[in-house]
């Protein structure tokens, strides 16, 4: 089995990538749920549900969130009455968190509605929450403390953060199924996704850094920095933002001691002896996604 | 001020018939709330988006529900994951639902929510519902113990009915708006609505038959029953189920001593006897709404 620790569209490409080299059925994310909200009065799970709809096929490729084909009926009608429509959620997705909402109300967990998901699409990846309990990252900004959403997407990370928390953290329970999907794959991976925000709080969930330290020398992570930039999103910027450096190395340093190899790409090669002198291995590779050649080449920099 | 006493779609068109005949900032409808639900985790309130759509000019007159060139997208994509779609919600109703959930997890009273929906869709006549707080009507059937829309959507009303209760009813609190409409206006009127699901759980809220008893010289109610059958909905079949007589007479004994003036269609002419012999003024016009003529005949008899 092959465990990918999974934010959204980094996690979503590199499980693309390695379905295509790997048994779907070996393949599991442990998926950030600490950027999920509750909208509208519906649960709503962005990580979760970008894996979703990419390994479904149905993600659009264009602007790396949401479903192709999408229709905005609902929202137009909701800010056209003057409702609060920044976070755009489309009718087809609009779908998924009204069955989510309904199930999680008929007492389902968060970790048993992604199987009846993944079912109903067809995705033969297990997506499994790394807890059922209620967690949230929020920001202490410029503009004072944002949730997740607000930060991501109504200011499109677009204001200077002094400090990331995981709300509930602490209290909140690894769920069984997370753990053992740490403890007993034959490699674990830290996909290419914000490490601050989309990693770090699955890290952050009690037990589950032990779990990846004890798995170390089966640990490959990913750098989601590549020629000193996030290929998406703000992960530069907040690593920046946050006292990190910008770099392969500036995460690896973030990380610490869980990962036994490194993966980082080929304009990055001059990183590698300094990776190497923390005790670090290091694959050299293209990390660029959505290439066939590309995917296939970093899959098989990953599983090797 | 004329104040009624409102459910769905036969209340939706008298205050349309109203409106045209009075001024529309003289009408204020207090809404039955017994059938509202939450369902998929968004708070869905049947009778006053009936209202609000028909007096916006929003509604299906052909399906006597929803609205007029309403779309389907969420409900044909939920269906096709496997959720609960047999309470149909449009794209365009769902924008609403998605509205008042917000508003009221940012802490809006559904009377609130009301005023801002009336005002965004330019309905210059107050919605107010009978209570803010949470009541649910119950059918015991053949089935065992049903909601509402298990009910009435689900199963057609297609199914016997020994008891209907209102739960939350006793300890629920009428709005001090509701309350005042009622003491301040010059008439009440009880629209032509399902007596036992639609305007008897109005009633049940505590202080309101009071209230409308108290008024009873202003009170008019439209016969909800023409010619031994209601014109929709299950009124006929449940005032069997229960014991009363069906017809305009079972109407007055069952809502008892509250009532001034009843208005009954020209069909039903042989009851007035019956009707006056029980001290009720007995006004005798068409109520068939729909066409111009009728409506105004009707909303006539109402006012004068």
């Amino acid at each position: 089995m092959i465990t990918v620790l999974s934010g959204g569209v980094g996690a979503a490409r590199l499980l693309r990538a390695l379905r295509a080299e790997a048994r779907p059925s070996e393949l599991r994310a442990v998926v950030n749920v600490g950027d999920d909200l509750v909208l509208h009065g519906l649960t709503i799970c962005p990580d979760l549900d970008t894996i979703l709809y990419t390994l479904a096929g149905l993600n659009n490729d264009q602007t790396g969130w949401g479903l192709a084909g999408e229709s905005w009926r609902v929202m137009d009608e909701l800010e056209a009455i003057g409702g609060e429509s920044w976070f755009r959620l489309g009718d087809r997705d609009l779908a998924t968190h009204l069955y989510r909402s309904q199930r999680m109300a008929d007492g389902a967990t968060k970790t048993a509605v992604s199987a009846e998901l993944t079912s109903a699409l067809g995705v033969d990846v297990a997506l499994l929450p790394v807890t059922d309990d209620p967690v949230s990252t929020v920001f202490e900004t410029a503009l004072g403390r944002l949730s997740f959403q607000e930060y991501f997407v109504r200011h499109h990370h677009e204001v200077a953060v002094s400090r990331v928390e995981v709300l509930g953290a602490a209290s909140a329970r690894a769920t069984p199924s997370a753990l053992s999907a740490i403890d007993d794959a034959r490699r674990v991976v830290l996909a290419p996704s914000n490490p601050i925000i989309s990693i770090d709080p699955i890290l952050q969930i009690p037990g589950v850094r032990d779990a990846v330290r004890r798995r170390r020398d089966d640990v490959v992570a990913v750098s989601p920095i590549v020629g000193g930039a996030a290929l998406k999103g703000p992960a530069d910027r907040l690593l920046f933002e946050l006292g990190h450096d910008v770099s392969c190395v500036g995460v690896a340093d973030f990380y610490g001691d869980i990962v036994g190899t490194w993966v980082i790409d080929e304009v990055d090669a001059g990183h590698e002896r300094a990776l190497r002198q923390r005790g670090y291995e290091v694959r050299v590779t293209t990390t660029i996604m959505g290439r066939g050649a590309n995917d296939a080449a970093l899959a098989s920099a990953v599983l090797s």
